[in-house]
Protein backbone atom coordinates (compact mmCIF):
# COMPACT_ATOMS: atom_id res chain seq x y z
CA UNK A 1 0.00 0.00 0.00
CA UNK A 2 2.21 1.96 0.91
CA UNK A 3 4.21 2.25 -2.82
CA UNK A 4 1.21 2.46 -4.34
CA UNK A 5 0.08 5.19 -2.74
CA UNK A 6 3.38 7.19 -3.01
CA UNK A 7 4.01 6.35 -6.74
CA UNK A 8 0.30 7.70 -6.98
CA UNK A 9 1.03 10.51 -4.87
CA UNK A 10 3.70 11.55 -7.32
CA UNK A 11 2.56 11.15 -9.93
CA UNK A 12 -0.89 14.13 -8.80
CA UNK A 13 2.12 16.07 -7.31
CA UNK A 14 3.50 15.80 -11.19
CA UNK A 15 0.04 16.68 -12.82
CA UNK A 16 -0.78 19.56 -10.19
CA UNK A 17 2.49 20.84 -10.24
CA UNK A 18 2.66 24.10 -12.24
CA UNK A 19 6.60 24.65 -12.51
CA UNK A 20 6.39 22.79 -16.12
CA UNK A 21 3.27 24.23 -17.05
CA UNK A 22 -0.12 23.56 -15.85
CA UNK A 23 -1.32 20.04 -16.37
CA UNK A 24 0.42 19.16 -19.15
CA UNK A 25 -1.39 15.87 -19.87
CA UNK A 26 -4.64 17.89 -20.91
CA UNK A 27 -2.35 18.80 -24.12
CA UNK A 28 0.07 15.65 -24.43
CA UNK A 29 -2.49 12.62 -25.14
CA UNK A 30 0.48 10.68 -25.31
CA UNK A 31 1.08 11.95 -21.50
CA UNK A 32 -2.43 11.75 -20.42
CA UNK A 33 -2.73 8.05 -21.25
CA UNK A 34 0.70 7.07 -19.47
CA UNK A 35 -0.80 8.68 -15.99
CA UNK A 36 -4.37 8.06 -16.33
CA UNK A 37 -5.17 5.25 -19.16
CA UNK A 38 -5.87 1.26 -17.76
CA UNK A 39 -6.12 0.99 -21.90
CA UNK A 40 -3.67 1.45 -25.16
CA UNK A 41 -6.42 4.57 -26.14
CA UNK A 42 -6.05 7.93 -25.55
CA UNK A 43 -8.02 8.96 -22.42
CA UNK A 44 -11.96 10.75 -22.58
CA UNK A 45 -11.21 14.37 -20.91
CA UNK A 46 -14.72 14.24 -19.46
CA UNK A 47 -14.33 18.39 -18.95
CA UNK A 48 -15.86 18.41 -22.12
CA UNK A 49 -19.66 19.85 -23.69
CA UNK A 50 -21.12 16.32 -24.23
CA UNK A 51 -25.37 15.92 -25.13
CA UNK A 52 -26.51 15.92 -22.16
CA UNK A 53 -25.63 19.15 -20.77
CA UNK A 54 -28.28 21.83 -20.69
CA UNK A 55 -27.81 25.52 -22.27
CA UNK A 56 -27.55 27.11 -19.74
CA UNK A 57 -24.47 24.87 -18.80
CA UNK A 58 -23.35 25.30 -22.59
CA UNK A 59 -23.51 29.03 -22.28
CA UNK A 60 -21.32 29.07 -19.00
CA UNK A 61 -18.38 27.13 -20.34
CA UNK A 62 -18.38 29.10 -23.60
CA UNK A 63 -18.48 32.49 -21.02
CA UNK A 64 -15.99 30.63 -19.06
CA UNK A 65 -13.43 29.15 -22.60
CA UNK A 66 -13.62 33.01 -23.32
CA UNK A 67 -12.05 33.93 -20.23
CA UNK A 68 -9.61 31.17 -20.72
CA UNK A 69 -8.42 33.02 -24.24
CA UNK A 70 -6.03 35.26 -22.13
CA UNK A 71 -4.77 32.39 -20.23
CA UNK A 72 -5.76 34.73 -16.57
CA UNK A 73 -8.16 31.01 -16.17
CA UNK A 74 -7.48 27.76 -17.46
CA UNK A 75 -9.82 24.60 -18.36
CA UNK A 76 -8.92 21.45 -16.03
CA UNK A 77 -8.95 18.41 -17.22
CA UNK A 78 -11.21 15.16 -15.90
CA UNK A 79 -10.55 11.68 -16.45
CA UNK A 80 -12.48 8.59 -14.90
CA UNK A 81 -9.40 5.73 -14.10
CA UNK A 82 -6.17 5.92 -12.99
CA UNK A 83 -4.12 2.81 -13.29
CA UNK A 84 -1.66 3.82 -10.29
CA UNK A 85 -3.82 1.56 -7.65
CA UNK A 86 -3.43 -2.24 -6.59
CA UNK A 87 -4.68 -5.13 -9.17
CA UNK A 88 -7.54 -6.23 -7.47
CA UNK A 89 -8.92 -2.81 -7.03
CA UNK A 90 -8.75 -2.51 -11.48
CA UNK A 91 -12.14 -1.46 -11.51
CA UNK A 92 -11.66 1.66 -9.45
CA UNK A 93 -12.91 4.67 -11.10
CA UNK A 94 -13.07 8.42 -10.29
CA UNK A 95 -16.31 8.90 -7.76
CA UNK A 96 -17.56 12.30 -9.81
CA UNK A 97 -16.77 10.40 -12.98
CA UNK A 98 -18.75 6.70 -13.09
CA UNK A 99 -21.71 7.79 -14.68
CA UNK A 100 -23.02 7.49 -18.16
CA UNK A 101 -22.98 11.11 -19.53
CA UNK A 102 -26.30 13.44 -17.93
CA UNK A 103 -27.01 10.64 -15.68
CA UNK A 104 -24.60 11.62 -12.48
CA UNK A 105 -22.17 14.64 -12.34
CA UNK A 106 -21.81 16.78 -15.17
CA UNK A 107 -19.14 19.41 -14.46
CA UNK A 108 -15.89 21.10 -15.76
CA UNK A 109 -13.65 23.22 -13.33
CA UNK A 110 -11.38 26.73 -14.36
CA UNK A 111 -8.69 27.62 -12.64
CA UNK A 112 -7.37 31.27 -12.12
CA UNK A 113 -3.87 30.90 -10.59
CA UNK A 114 -3.69 34.90 -10.20
CA UNK A 115 -6.85 34.89 -7.72
CA UNK A 116 -6.44 31.42 -6.97
CA UNK A 117 -9.67 30.64 -7.24
CA UNK A 118 -11.49 27.85 -8.77
CA UNK A 119 -15.11 27.86 -10.67
CA UNK A 120 -16.91 24.67 -10.90
CA UNK A 121 -20.10 24.45 -13.36
CA UNK A 122 -22.44 21.95 -12.34
CA UNK A 123 -25.42 20.13 -13.48
CA UNK A 124 -26.34 16.90 -11.26
CA UNK A 125 -28.19 14.44 -12.81
CA UNK A 126 -31.31 12.44 -11.93
CA UNK A 127 -28.96 9.83 -10.45
CA UNK A 128 -27.78 11.99 -7.66
CA UNK A 129 -31.54 12.31 -6.23
CA UNK A 130 -31.94 12.75 -2.71
CA UNK A 131 -35.53 13.56 -1.62
CA UNK A 132 -37.81 13.67 -4.53
CA UNK A 133 -36.95 16.08 -7.07
CA UNK A 134 -33.60 17.97 -5.51
CA UNK A 135 -30.17 16.96 -5.39
CA UNK A 136 -28.75 14.72 -2.31
CA UNK A 137 -26.65 16.35 0.23
CA UNK A 138 -24.08 13.93 -0.65
CA UNK A 139 -23.41 15.05 -4.52
CA UNK A 140 -23.38 18.67 -3.40
CA UNK A 141 -20.98 18.03 -0.88
CA UNK A 142 -18.63 15.83 -3.46
CA UNK A 143 -18.73 18.45 -6.12
CA UNK A 144 -17.95 20.70 -2.97
CA UNK A 145 -14.78 18.88 -1.83
CA UNK A 146 -14.28 18.38 -5.47
CA UNK A 147 -13.69 22.63 -6.21
CA UNK A 148 -12.46 23.18 -3.11
CA UNK A 149 -9.82 20.37 -3.35
CA UNK A 150 -8.64 21.77 -6.67
CA UNK A 151 -8.38 24.86 -5.47
CA UNK A 152 -6.42 23.66 -2.47
CA UNK A 153 -4.16 21.16 -4.42
CA UNK A 154 -2.69 23.72 -7.22
CA UNK A 155 -0.52 25.90 -4.82
CA UNK A 156 -0.67 23.08 -2.39
CA UNK A 157 0.83 20.08 -4.18
CA UNK A 158 -0.59 16.72 -2.17
CA UNK A 159 -3.02 17.98 0.14
CA UNK A 160 -6.08 16.05 1.98
CA UNK A 161 -9.21 17.15 3.29
CA UNK A 162 -9.04 17.71 7.27
CA UNK A 163 -12.63 19.35 7.55
CA UNK A 164 -15.31 20.41 5.79
CA UNK A 165 -18.31 22.84 6.83
CA UNK A 166 -21.24 23.03 5.00
CA UNK A 167 -24.32 25.24 5.32
CA UNK A 168 -26.87 23.88 3.01
CA UNK A 169 -29.18 27.20 2.60
CA UNK A 170 -31.37 25.51 0.06
CA UNK A 171 -32.36 22.50 -2.15
CA UNK A 172 -30.91 22.31 -5.17
CA UNK A 173 -33.46 21.18 -8.40
CA UNK A 174 -32.72 17.84 -9.77
CA UNK A 175 -31.29 18.43 -13.77
CA UNK A 176 -30.04 22.04 -12.40
CA UNK A 177 -26.97 23.90 -13.19
CA UNK A 178 -25.09 25.69 -10.36
CA UNK A 179 -21.70 27.26 -10.19
CA UNK A 180 -19.53 26.32 -7.47
CA UNK A 181 -16.89 29.10 -6.68
CA UNK A 182 -13.82 28.72 -4.18
CA UNK A 183 -11.00 30.70 -2.95
CA UNK A 184 -7.89 30.09 -1.30
CA UNK A 185 -8.01 32.54 1.67
CA UNK A 186 -4.35 31.78 3.53
CA UNK A 187 -1.86 29.38 4.03
CA UNK A 188 -0.88 28.76 7.71
CA UNK A 189 2.46 26.37 7.49
CA UNK A 190 0.98 23.29 6.20
CA UNK A 191 -2.70 24.08 6.26
CA UNK A 192 -4.61 25.44 3.75
CA UNK A 193 -7.79 27.45 4.25
CA UNK A 194 -10.36 27.74 1.82
CA UNK A 195 -14.11 29.21 1.52
CA UNK A 196 -16.89 28.07 -1.21
CA UNK A 197 -20.07 29.08 -1.96
CA UNK A 198 -22.80 27.38 -4.35
CA UNK A 199 -24.88 29.27 -6.29
CA UNK A 200 -27.67 29.32 -9.27
CA UNK A 201 -26.51 29.72 -13.13
CA UNK A 202 -27.56 33.67 -12.59
CA UNK A 203 -25.98 33.78 -9.51
CA UNK A 204 -29.33 34.78 -7.93
CA UNK A 205 -30.09 32.15 -5.73
CA UNK A 206 -27.34 30.99 -2.52
CA UNK A 207 -27.61 27.37 -2.29
CA UNK A 208 -25.04 26.17 -0.25
CA UNK A 209 -21.63 28.07 1.99
CA UNK A 210 -18.93 26.18 2.78
CA UNK A 211 -15.28 26.38 4.45
CA UNK A 212 -12.68 23.68 4.06
CA UNK A 213 -9.43 22.74 5.97
CA UNK A 214 -6.78 21.09 3.64
CA UNK A 215 -3.07 19.68 4.79
CA UNK A 216 -0.20 19.50 2.97
CA UNK A 217 1.01 16.12 2.53
CA UNK A 218 4.59 14.81 2.71
CA UNK A 219 4.36 12.67 -0.69
CA UNK A 220 6.87 9.88 0.69
CA UNK A 221 4.94 8.71 3.66
CA UNK A 222 2.00 6.50 3.39
CA UNK A 223 -1.59 7.50 3.75
CA UNK A 224 -2.26 4.69 6.13
CA UNK B 1 -43.01 21.61 -7.81
CA UNK B 2 -44.99 22.44 -4.65
CA UNK B 3 -47.93 20.07 -4.81
CA UNK B 4 -45.69 16.95 -5.80
CA UNK B 5 -42.93 18.13 -3.02
CA UNK B 6 -45.59 18.21 -0.65
CA UNK B 7 -47.37 15.14 -1.51
CA UNK B 8 -43.68 13.72 -1.55
CA UNK B 9 -42.97 15.42 1.80
CA UNK B 10 -46.11 14.12 3.60
CA UNK B 11 -45.44 10.17 2.22
CA UNK B 12 -42.07 10.70 4.01
CA UNK B 13 -43.29 12.00 6.60
CA UNK B 14 -45.72 8.58 7.14
CA UNK B 15 -42.91 6.82 6.14
CA UNK B 16 -41.09 7.95 8.90
CA UNK B 17 -43.72 8.03 11.15
CA UNK B 18 -43.21 5.67 13.97
CA UNK B 19 -47.10 5.92 15.78
CA UNK B 20 -48.68 3.49 13.36
CA UNK B 21 -45.89 1.12 13.74
CA UNK B 22 -41.75 2.10 12.29
CA UNK B 23 -42.26 1.67 8.84
CA UNK B 24 -44.99 -0.28 7.82
CA UNK B 25 -43.77 -0.89 4.16
CA UNK B 26 -40.54 -2.82 4.86
CA UNK B 27 -43.66 -5.25 6.72
CA UNK B 28 -46.21 -4.88 3.75
CA UNK B 29 -45.08 -5.68 -0.02
CA UNK B 30 -48.57 -3.66 -1.34
CA UNK B 31 -47.73 -0.95 0.68
CA UNK B 32 -43.77 -0.50 -0.52
CA UNK B 33 -45.24 -0.98 -3.52
CA UNK B 34 -47.81 1.93 -3.88
CA UNK B 35 -44.99 3.98 -1.83
CA UNK B 36 -42.05 3.46 -4.09
CA UNK B 37 -42.03 1.91 -7.45
CA UNK B 38 -43.16 2.92 -10.85
CA UNK B 39 -43.18 -0.75 -11.80
CA UNK B 40 -45.94 -3.52 -10.98
CA UNK B 41 -43.31 -5.48 -8.78
CA UNK B 42 -42.56 -5.66 -5.30
CA UNK B 43 -39.60 -3.06 -4.99
CA UNK B 44 -36.54 -4.55 -4.05
CA UNK B 45 -35.31 -3.25 -0.32
CA UNK B 46 -31.38 -2.96 -1.04
CA UNK B 47 -30.37 -2.95 2.71
CA UNK B 48 -29.85 -7.12 2.48
CA UNK B 49 -27.22 -8.93 1.98
CA UNK B 50 -26.00 -9.34 -1.96
CA UNK B 51 -23.27 -11.44 -3.32
CA UNK B 52 -20.84 -8.21 -3.48
CA UNK B 53 -20.55 -8.21 0.89
CA UNK B 54 -17.62 -8.48 2.53
CA UNK B 55 -17.18 -11.19 5.15
CA UNK B 56 -17.05 -8.09 7.40
CA UNK B 57 -19.74 -6.76 6.15
CA UNK B 58 -22.04 -9.80 6.28
CA UNK B 59 -20.37 -10.37 10.11
CA UNK B 60 -21.48 -7.16 11.39
CA UNK B 61 -24.89 -7.45 9.39
CA UNK B 62 -26.03 -10.60 11.26
CA UNK B 63 -24.46 -8.91 14.46
CA UNK B 64 -27.20 -6.29 14.48
CA UNK B 65 -29.95 -8.48 13.14
CA UNK B 66 -29.67 -10.04 16.45
CA UNK B 67 -30.15 -7.52 18.20
CA UNK B 68 -33.26 -6.55 16.20
CA UNK B 69 -34.69 -9.92 17.68
CA UNK B 70 -35.79 -8.28 21.11
CA UNK B 71 -36.81 -5.23 19.25
CA UNK B 72 -33.91 -2.65 20.72
CA UNK B 73 -32.61 -2.12 17.33
CA UNK B 74 -34.57 -1.88 13.92
CA UNK B 75 -33.12 -2.53 10.25
CA UNK B 76 -34.69 0.20 7.72
CA UNK B 77 -35.20 -0.52 4.11
CA UNK B 78 -34.12 1.04 1.19
CA UNK B 79 -35.50 1.55 -1.56
CA UNK B 80 -33.92 3.16 -5.35
CA UNK B 81 -36.93 4.79 -6.84
CA UNK B 82 -39.92 7.08 -5.92
CA UNK B 83 -42.56 7.69 -8.15
CA UNK B 84 -43.46 10.59 -6.36
CA UNK B 85 -41.53 12.99 -8.95
CA UNK B 86 -42.10 14.94 -11.98
CA UNK B 87 -42.27 13.05 -15.38
CA UNK B 88 -38.99 14.79 -16.55
CA UNK B 89 -37.44 13.46 -14.00
CA UNK B 90 -38.61 9.97 -14.44
CA UNK B 91 -35.09 8.67 -14.33
CA UNK B 92 -34.44 9.79 -10.77
CA UNK B 93 -33.63 7.59 -8.05
CA UNK B 94 -31.90 7.89 -4.88
CA UNK B 95 -28.18 8.64 -5.43
CA UNK B 96 -26.69 5.93 -3.05
CA UNK B 97 -28.78 3.22 -4.71
CA UNK B 98 -27.76 4.49 -8.05
CA UNK B 99 -24.98 1.18 -8.01
CA UNK B 100 -25.05 -2.13 -9.28
CA UNK B 101 -24.51 -4.55 -6.30
CA UNK B 102 -20.37 -3.89 -5.18
CA UNK B 103 -19.88 -0.93 -7.07
CA UNK B 104 -20.82 1.63 -4.80
CA UNK B 105 -22.55 2.20 -1.72
CA UNK B 106 -23.18 -0.98 0.00
CA UNK B 107 -24.84 -0.17 3.20
CA UNK B 108 -27.73 -1.13 5.71
CA UNK B 109 -28.81 1.58 8.71
CA UNK B 110 -30.27 -0.03 11.94
CA UNK B 111 -32.40 2.07 14.44
CA UNK B 112 -32.35 2.48 17.74
CA UNK B 113 -35.88 4.00 19.25
CA UNK B 114 -34.94 3.98 23.02
CA UNK B 115 -31.18 5.54 22.34
CA UNK B 116 -32.14 7.95 19.41
CA UNK B 117 -29.02 6.35 17.60
CA UNK B 118 -28.34 4.76 13.78
CA UNK B 119 -25.80 2.29 13.21
CA UNK B 120 -24.90 2.45 9.49
CA UNK B 121 -22.70 -0.42 8.15
CA UNK B 122 -20.87 0.92 4.85
CA UNK B 123 -18.64 -1.05 2.27
CA UNK B 124 -17.87 1.65 -0.14
CA UNK B 125 -16.93 0.02 -3.87
CA UNK B 126 -14.86 0.60 -6.05
CA UNK B 127 -17.05 2.85 -7.83
CA UNK B 128 -16.29 5.60 -5.26
CA UNK B 129 -12.80 6.34 -5.45
CA UNK B 130 -10.91 9.60 -4.93
CA UNK B 131 -7.28 9.58 -4.19
CA UNK B 132 -6.10 6.02 -5.69
CA UNK B 133 -6.94 3.41 -3.65
CA UNK B 134 -8.91 5.50 -1.37
CA UNK B 135 -12.65 6.67 -1.05
CA UNK B 136 -13.79 9.98 -2.14
CA UNK B 137 -14.38 12.81 0.85
CA UNK B 138 -17.33 13.27 -1.23
CA UNK B 139 -18.62 9.30 -0.74
CA UNK B 140 -17.92 9.85 3.15
CA UNK B 141 -19.46 12.76 3.83
CA UNK B 142 -22.97 11.27 1.66
CA UNK B 143 -22.92 7.89 4.15
CA UNK B 144 -22.42 10.16 6.79
CA UNK B 145 -25.25 12.58 5.39
CA UNK B 146 -27.56 9.43 5.32
CA UNK B 147 -26.69 8.15 8.48
CA UNK B 148 -27.18 11.40 10.87
CA UNK B 149 -30.49 12.25 8.21
CA UNK B 150 -31.75 9.13 9.28
CA UNK B 151 -31.04 9.56 13.05
CA UNK B 152 -32.99 13.22 12.89
CA UNK B 153 -35.92 12.26 10.82
CA UNK B 154 -37.14 9.62 12.60
CA UNK B 155 -38.07 11.66 15.35
CA UNK B 156 -38.11 14.70 13.75
CA UNK B 157 -40.45 14.28 11.21
CA UNK B 158 -39.26 15.84 7.54
CA UNK B 159 -35.84 17.86 8.14
CA UNK B 160 -33.48 18.95 6.06
CA UNK B 161 -29.48 19.30 6.43
CA UNK B 162 -28.86 22.91 7.40
CA UNK B 163 -25.36 22.24 8.42
CA UNK B 164 -22.60 19.30 8.21
CA UNK B 165 -19.13 19.79 9.87
CA UNK B 166 -16.86 16.81 9.13
CA UNK B 167 -13.67 15.80 10.13
CA UNK B 168 -11.68 13.91 8.15
CA UNK B 169 -8.79 12.43 9.98
CA UNK B 170 -7.47 9.17 8.14
CA UNK B 171 -8.25 8.14 4.37
CA UNK B 172 -10.67 5.13 4.30
CA UNK B 173 -9.32 2.45 2.27
CA UNK B 174 -11.41 1.91 -0.89
CA UNK B 175 -13.83 -1.49 -0.02
CA UNK B 176 -12.95 -1.96 3.11
CA UNK B 177 -16.09 -2.20 5.54
CA UNK B 178 -16.99 0.99 8.23
CA UNK B 179 -19.73 1.36 10.95
CA UNK B 180 -20.74 5.12 10.91
CA UNK B 181 -22.48 5.66 14.69
CA UNK B 182 -24.76 8.43 15.09
CA UNK B 183 -26.90 9.78 17.79
CA UNK B 184 -29.58 12.77 18.69
CA UNK B 185 -27.51 14.86 20.88
CA UNK B 186 -30.36 17.71 21.44
CA UNK B 187 -33.48 19.08 20.03
CA UNK B 188 -34.56 23.16 20.69
CA UNK B 189 -36.85 24.43 18.59
CA UNK B 190 -37.33 23.40 15.02
CA UNK B 191 -33.42 22.18 15.30
CA UNK B 192 -31.80 18.84 15.51
CA UNK B 193 -28.42 18.67 16.68
CA UNK B 194 -26.72 15.83 15.84
CA UNK B 195 -22.65 13.46 16.34
CA UNK B 196 -21.55 10.96 14.30
CA UNK B 197 -18.41 8.98 13.91
CA UNK B 198 -16.85 6.59 11.26
CA UNK B 199 -14.70 3.80 12.79
CA UNK B 200 -13.39 0.88 11.54
CA UNK B 201 -14.83 -2.78 11.31
CA UNK B 202 -13.16 -3.36 14.82
CA UNK B 203 -13.77 -0.19 16.08
CA UNK B 204 -10.24 0.70 16.23
CA UNK B 205 -9.55 2.75 13.60
CA UNK B 206 -11.75 6.73 13.67
CA UNK B 207 -11.80 7.64 10.42
CA UNK B 208 -14.19 10.59 10.48
CA UNK B 209 -15.81 12.52 13.34
CA UNK B 210 -18.94 14.83 12.33
CA UNK B 211 -21.40 17.35 13.44
CA UNK B 212 -25.00 17.52 11.84
CA UNK B 213 -27.54 20.22 12.24
CA UNK B 214 -31.17 19.58 10.77
CA UNK B 215 -34.33 21.48 10.90
CA UNK B 216 -38.16 20.69 10.81
CA UNK B 217 -39.75 21.65 7.75
CA UNK B 218 -43.53 22.39 7.47
CA UNK B 219 -44.22 19.79 5.19
CA UNK B 220 -47.56 21.90 4.11
CA UNK B 221 -44.33 24.43 2.70
CA UNK B 222 -42.72 24.10 -0.65
CA UNK B 223 -39.13 23.38 -0.48
CA UNK B 224 -38.19 26.37 -3.15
Amino acid sequence: MLRSCTAALRTLRALRGRREGAFPAARDPVLARRWFSTEKVIPKDHALPNPSWSKDLRLLFDQFMKKCEDGSWERLPSYKNSKLVKEQLSQAQLFTRGYEDGLGFEYVIFYNDDEKRTVCLFQGGPYLQGVPGFLHGGAIATMIDATVGMCAAIPGGIVMTANLNINFKRPIPLCSVVVINSQLDKIEGRKLFLSCNVRSADEKILYSEATGLFIKLDPEKSLI
